[in-house]
């Protein structure tokens, strides 16, 4: 099994299934294309051969079999991997747990426009400056404070549902958003990102981010270069 | 089990679940919210109970449990009625459906924003229109063409992955743009089109729709009123 990912520094969408099977112990070969979107880039060529809808991630079966879209690759794991609580066991928690993915999949669009994943940069500035401008960038804050809020009461944590799931890997990468952009939240909110950001596939994802050194202007709103 | 669902002349996302239900024969409770989107209006304060994101459709369980967002609800269904193939029974058409729905969540943004749902209306000159002006409307419907075309070879219909499934739920208001904008489609895609208008849960939905008589300024960008 392969998953297509894009750059770590910058592909929130390829961190979440990327974490998932790291935290679940899933073994997955690795491939990553570097970003490019030029018509007709290596990028686009390489991705065709298995989705028509040239995104990053895909999952590759080992005869070729491809599923794309993070939500689906996430339940195509779960499917195939029966005795792993990818999903809470509970099934109130289980449809909880997708009740707030499926919102991550389709909302927070202030949130993803306004503050782009950037793993290895620090914007504390522009996350100012956006707070004091964006009052949909507050809202869409209040909305995860409030919906991890609700999550971490009623399960007791350490993560949204209990034990590390498909939830926190979704909301991994809004956990590296808050701290690129040092977006306010509460403190309890503050404490799951801390441990989000440490947990294991998580850390690592991190760790490799660092390490790629590829600065992409394209994916660059706010630097203009590394720093 | 009640569903809350929006007008029907115009809420697409509540017409998904809805019409999986119906083509399934659930049995639940249908609560229309006629659509109101000036602040604290009933809309708002009647979702306000259940759900944070303010967004229909919602499925309610019995005694107040909450599932929104369509995709989980789908999975909701399915999880609660496992001897309905809800998903498509083989494991990859399952992840394959799975990938079609996702994609339909997050995407089309061009062909949902040009060519809203309105069931009664007749609006090929706008359709027109737009398929002259967007380069984008036809990379939509081309895509379109080829997931219901590379769907119905592999299944050999007559729904995307032969039985009525999840996924033909998702791809109806689709059809319903289709005919609304007198969109170009392939002759096989049309063809499926007037299947899945034809479709038990869809008919319904559809003269329930017609029914209705609201007209809503707020979502007639292109009629003055009801003709």
């Amino acid at each position: 099994m392969q998953l297509i990912i894009g750059n770590k520094n910058y592909s929130s969408w390829s961190m979440r299934p990327w974490v998932l099977l790291k935290a679940f112990g899933i073994a997955f070969e690795e491939r990553k294309l570097r970003f490019d979107f030029t018509p007709g880039s290596s990028f686009y060529q390489a991705l065709a051969v298995y989705t028509p809808t040239a995104k990053v991630p895909v999952l590759v079966e080992d005869d070729g079999f491809a599923v794309w879209d993070t939500l689906a690759i996430t339940e195509h794991i779960a499917d195939r991997h029966p005795e792993l609580p990818i999903w809470p066991r509970d099934a109130r928690q289980r449809s909880r747990a997708r009740s707030l993915c499926a919102e991550m999949h389709a909302g927070f669009a202030t949130l993803r426009n306004l503050c782009p994943m950037n793993v290895e940069a620090a914007l504390p500035d522009v996350g100012a400056k956006h707070m004091a401008e964006s009052r949909q960038l507050h809202a869409d804050l209040a909305r995860i404070d409030a919906m991890w809020g609700e999550a971490l009461k009623q399960s007791g944590g350490p993560f949204l549902f209990g034990e590390f799931s498909a939830a926190d890997a979704f909301y991994a990468p809004v956990a590296l958003r808050v701290r690129t952009y040092a977006l306010p939240l509460s403190e309890n909110s503050r404490a799951y990102v801390e441990r989000l950001i440490a947990a294991p596939g998580v850390r690592e994802w991190i760790a490799d981010a660092l390490a790629e050194q590829d600065f992409l202007d394209f994916e660059e709103p706010y630097r203009r270069g590394r720093g």
